[in-house]
């Protein structure tokens, strides 16, 4: 197996600790002493042979991201002019990988999310290989452990028969689901046979790169661009120059919502997206007062339920439920049922141009 | 007039920002760009010519205070061996004062105060040294704006003569009250003539002097060798020497509750003894969202009633009345009506040998 790490994003929900220039994927946000993308790619060892796994990252980040994961090498590296969301940045990957084996089975998984369990994750991944090899493309469906509403959803219908002789079940999809409201949500979950959209699937590269073709011609025609000049001495210039016409364009509604043959085996191994400074408590362990410490240490008089991720001492005084987050030149502190806010704190720094804190 | 600036406490009240070693009259507190100690000394400009300002300060705040006050001379930086309470220290200063004018009148201030109306101040200090010529201890008393139960009060009785020709008036001191307990506070504010011990006082060096060999011969004891030193070249081993038998007892209980001729001046100027953070609040300004930013850059979102000492920006989302005191090494959150219990925070650290936070 393959694997490609998608590490375009450059997410502001995780200010102060995530920044223009270290984004959430470079930054040790659980406190486990590993940034997000070297967990990720620690997560593959022993499922995926250190010179099959590639990366997909913007110009800028490529030196940050060979400092962090120094297993790889050049090549391995594949990096976007721009962000031209998730689809051209799959697309991309893949004629890379093509190249090297057209019948290649490749697991696309986002760099920044956090899953505790590595046995289930790999289970599941290898599981999603096998069918993927088979024809399909096999996405990795979250059990949902409350009714979401900040996820897209994954309905299953029935079990395959490529399942049979697989480690865990896999099932055909019957349909992809927008962010639903709560009711909906709660329905879902009272209906059972949904699952959250994690954005992680496995599939043969020839596969999707006819998917592409088919659904999205014009992304289709970039990469034959791209293609062409790979190897070439003109191949960043050609390059730059394909990109420009990109389309911007999602996997999950350019792709998967009308690719023909969709699987989908479930993945429950803790999995967060650490979408928010709240998230922390689903990953990391709260103490006896049920202060959920990431990062830091902490003396706590009459506090319970907070959140801390700090790099110094924090002492806690009568407070209870706060999100208390501490960098070098930046201090958060919210209430942890309001921490979805953070992206407008950042919005207001850029109004004020203040760039060093962005 | 001279003055003597009590510089000798080590408070744990303020921690993080005071430490041991830089103790909470050395550090920009009210976020005015001046340690405590350099706005008590500035206070008194134009009212204390500069070569009449001393301090007493721990032997090894010595050098901070020389730092801090570039102003003053080796000769008006008066050390004590240890902290021995108010009444040694001032003695100490008077029989320094004492050699050089025995008819000196001299303020006594306490190092760590904010008092913002300086105006007033000054008016009420040199109404204190008129009255304290004619013979008596002048002591400033706060006007009270709340019931508080943290502070001693005192109770005036009749206005004095002297007090005709003052700016202001002078009262006799009928007595000198404990720290009262909620309804008693209540009933001194309702009944007036009550007002706030702040510790602040002026009189004769003489008579400061004949007051402490008649009410504490033991201190008058020591003050006499440390006396018969001064000058030589074994001052510094005869302080040292007499200071081990030196008694610790405060200049309240010692010497103002049973002098013979007691009189006060009220004081109403803002003053605050800054004794924990939710007392920023009573002399820093709020801003428009109710919040006092002491120091540092903040933004804010749904968020109301806060105070904020900051080395750093600071964000706050959707959160009410914290003190929020970030310093290089540590960081204090509390709810503001609860920041009595960093002295329980300090106690903590010290139970757990952490020296380097004290």
């Amino acid at each position: 197996m393959y694997a490609v790490i998608l590490a375009g994003g450059s997410g502001t929900r995780l200010w102060p600790r995530s920044r223009q220039k270290q984004p959430k994927q470079f930054a040790d946000i659980i406190g486990n002493g590993e940034t997000l993308i070297q967990s990720t790619a620690s997560r593959l060892q022993g499922l995926v042979p250190e010179d099959q796994l590639y990366v997909v990252v913007g110009e800028q980040y490529a030196a940050l991201t060979a400092e962090q994961l120094p297993l790889l090498t050049p090549k391995q590296i594949v990096t976007e002019p721009s962000g031209r969301n998730t689809a051209p940045a799959i697309g991309l990957a893949c004629i890379h990988l093509y190249q090297r084996d057209p019948s290649a089975v490749a697991a696309f998984l986002p760099a920044d999310h956090v899953i505790p369990d590595r046995a289930s994750f790999q289970r599941a991944l290898s599981c999603a290989a096998e069918v993927a090899a088979t024809g399909y493309l096999v996405t990795l469906g979250i059990t949902p452990t409350f009714p979401h509403t900040g996820y897209g959803y994954i309905k299953s219908s029935h079990e395959l028969a490529a399942s049979a002789t697989a480690a865990q079940p896999v099932y055909a999809v019957e349909r992809f689901l927008e962010k639903p409201d709560q009711r909906t949500a709660e329905g879902f979950l009272a209906a059972g046979g949904y699952f959250w959209n994690g954005g992680i699937f496995v599939c043969r590269v020839d596969q999707m790169l006819a998917e592409i073709e088919r659904q999205l011609p014009e992304v289709y025609g970039c990469l034959q661009q791209i293609t062409a000049g790979l190897g070439s001495t003109d191949a960043a210039t050609i390059l730059t120059e394909a990109w420009q016409t990109m389309p911007s364009i999602s996997i999950d509604y350019g792709v998967m919502e009308g690719a023909c043959q969709v699987a989908m085996t479930p993945l429950n191994a803790g999995w967060s997206d650490v979408g928010s400074w709240d998230a922390l408590a689903d990953v990391v362990p709260s103490n006896a007062e049920q202060n959920c410490i990431a990062k830091g240490e902490t003396l706590t008089i009459d506090s319970q339920g907070n959140i801390i991720y700090s790099e110094r001492m924090v002492a806690l005084i009568g407070v209870s439920d706060l999100a208390i987050i501490d960098t070098g030149d930046a201090l958060l502190v919210g209430h942890k049922s309001q921490m979805q806010k953070v992206k407008n704190v950042v919005e207001q720094l850029r109004n004020q141009g203040r760039v060093e804190l962005l």
